[in-house]
């Protein structure tokens, strides 16, 4: 029978549609294998290729030899310029603002055929200090009120490169979709005085039927009312509103929890595009008791169709519980290759 | 220059990309031509093929000769069933209801080969008729909350079935996000006395360059802040909540728009895959003063990626002032063939 399922966070209901249900098994990409070199000529983000990017923002060098480990550029394409002033305007029913931001590329590797699923720990613990240091840099810019860092995994998830790279997008405004999440989180604080991520995440340990993956400081689940298959957000287990509070012991359990993650869904699923994004508090916002911040990691592997559209709910086929099972079933090699 | 502009309904704020712009032009489609035929053989939806689908619960027949002009089917594989009780269910941090609801398929038409870009309006009068008495039947079900009708057109925008459809979903309950734009407009009602639609399309008519059709009862335009390229709203002038309201004058003016707009972007973008909703009071809200029920027209030319479901923004690489002139230029015949 088919049930609805309503997000704690968000408030909004989701048909977990039991009556054209698949099996986890049903979502598995059936693609030829294709040979991914690590190195290609026309790449303006392979090594060797610096010079086809945009100026440097920051790089973390190798240790020994090798050309770099991470490169943060400007992006050719900016969606936002840091040039241009963020000047309000009204004129009745239009209201505009210049397109004031800052759009980083990181390039997550030198390498060309690696995938987060396939790197070592230590290499995504550098990759993961990155993305602190620019969230943590223009967080601190007055013009900026919220940062969101994400990565486009394969052409179905929007990337036009295949060279694994992340991005940062800085804008002046905080969206309405996240004020909306942050009222709701505020209104839950103020009717019983706890975040209702912490309240959650100790529910869901308890009951950990969508947990996929525990550590110390880290917990990966399914959400009960998960909008689509296999959406896997993970979330720290301390408070903490602001990605920019994480510590170095956490940087180092998340990195191997991220990348387990990615390789359950890599392996189990046959490579999934996906997306990626770090969900915290705007900068105005640090510190605050009401929101946690998250990772969420979304495989794109069914399509939003007029009913997402026009309802704003979503139709998932594939009970969260059992997204869960599956994942926690792939077995994934705790130590990988040398990225 | 980039620009941010703020939807003045929903609050949320767009990228107007123009660093990365493309002209209208850049976005045609370039596919093969495609023969599609009026009969196959193993479509559920073609004439002749009627003891394919679950049971009708209702056709439009023909005047003279020929099976039916419109017929109206279960969903085979509904993401609701109208056999489920609606009980609510709350346990700690877990929201659920059972999964009532109904699902129809509504088929088009009787020839495979038809699109409404080459429907006759005479025959899309008929569609919008079957569409308002499923509308206003199932609004009178008092354990259904709201009624979404749409399609989808395309692989890209979700479509599974290539014969032309639409669909209709009847939930018994009201999402978070039309909740949300409902008190969006409530509150601009009760600070301003006036409805916020009829409002903006005041101004958009009086200046018009976003406008892309107007006859005397309905405009067509891309908004102002518009979160993708070529959406395509289409607003009654006169205030109405409900479609439930639209009168039978309005139903023929609306055929004729509804055809041009979509002949608009069928000609002018080479069949782009798309889907339209229409959005429409709940039921409970029948004759409010604060909202305006319009159709969603959606063209899926290109892919929601990371930065847009972390942040809630959207990027749009489409000046709409831009796309609004690209589909006033582009000529539709005023009669089409007999479809």
């Amino acid at each position: 029978m088919p049930e609805l399922r309503q997000n704690y966070f968000t408030k909004e209901w989701v048909i977990i549609a039991t009556e054209r249900a698949k099996r986890p098994e049903d979502l598995v990409m059936h693609r030829p294998a294709k040979v991914v070199l690590p190195f290609v000529e026309s790449c303006p983000f392979c090594a060797g290729n610096e010079n086809k990017t945009p100026p440097e923002v920051m790089r973390v060098p190798t240790n020994g030899g090798g050309p770099w480990q991470v490169r943060v550029v400007a992006n050719k394409f900016a969606a936002l310029s840091p040039d241009v002033q963020p000047t309000r305007s009204i004129h009745r029913s239009r209201r505009s603002m210049g397109g004031f931001g800052v759009h980083d590329v990181i390039i997550d590797t030198p390498d060309h055929a690696q995938t987060i699923a396939t790197m070592s720990d230590a290499h995504i613990a550098n990759l993961l200090r990155v993305y602190k240091s620019r969230y943590d840099a223009l967080s601190l810019d007055p013009r900026i009120a919220h940062v969101t860092i994400f990565k486009n995994h394969g052409g179905d998830a929007g990337a036009s490169l295949e060279h694994p790279h992340s991005q940062l997008i800085a804008t002046p405004v905080i969206s309405h979709q996240v004020r909306e999440r942050f009222q709701q989180a505020l209104n839950h604080y103020d009717e019983y005085g706890e975040c209702m991520f912490c309240q959650f995440l100790e529910e869901e340990i308890q009951e950990p039927e969508r947990v996929v993956l525990l550590t110390e400081h880290f917990v990966a689940l399914e959400q009960y009312a998960s909008p689509s298959p296999f959406s896997t957000p993970i979330y720290p287990r301390r408070h903490m509103a602001s990605f920019g509070d994480i510590s170095a012991t956490e940087i180092a359990d998340l990195a191997r929890v991220l990348r387990t993650v990615l390789a359950k869904l890599y392996q189990g699923l046959g490579n999934p595009d996906f997306n990626f994004t770090i969900r915290s508090a705007p900068a105005e916002y640090v510190g605050v008791k009401h929101f946690h911040w998250y990772i969420s990691i979304i495989p794109r592997l069914t399509r939003v169709a007029g009913f997402e559209l026009g309802s704003g709910m979503f139709i998932n086929t594939v009970l969260p519980e059992a997204a869960a099972e599956f994942l926690r079933k792939v077995k994934v090699e705790m130590a990988v290759g040398a990225g």
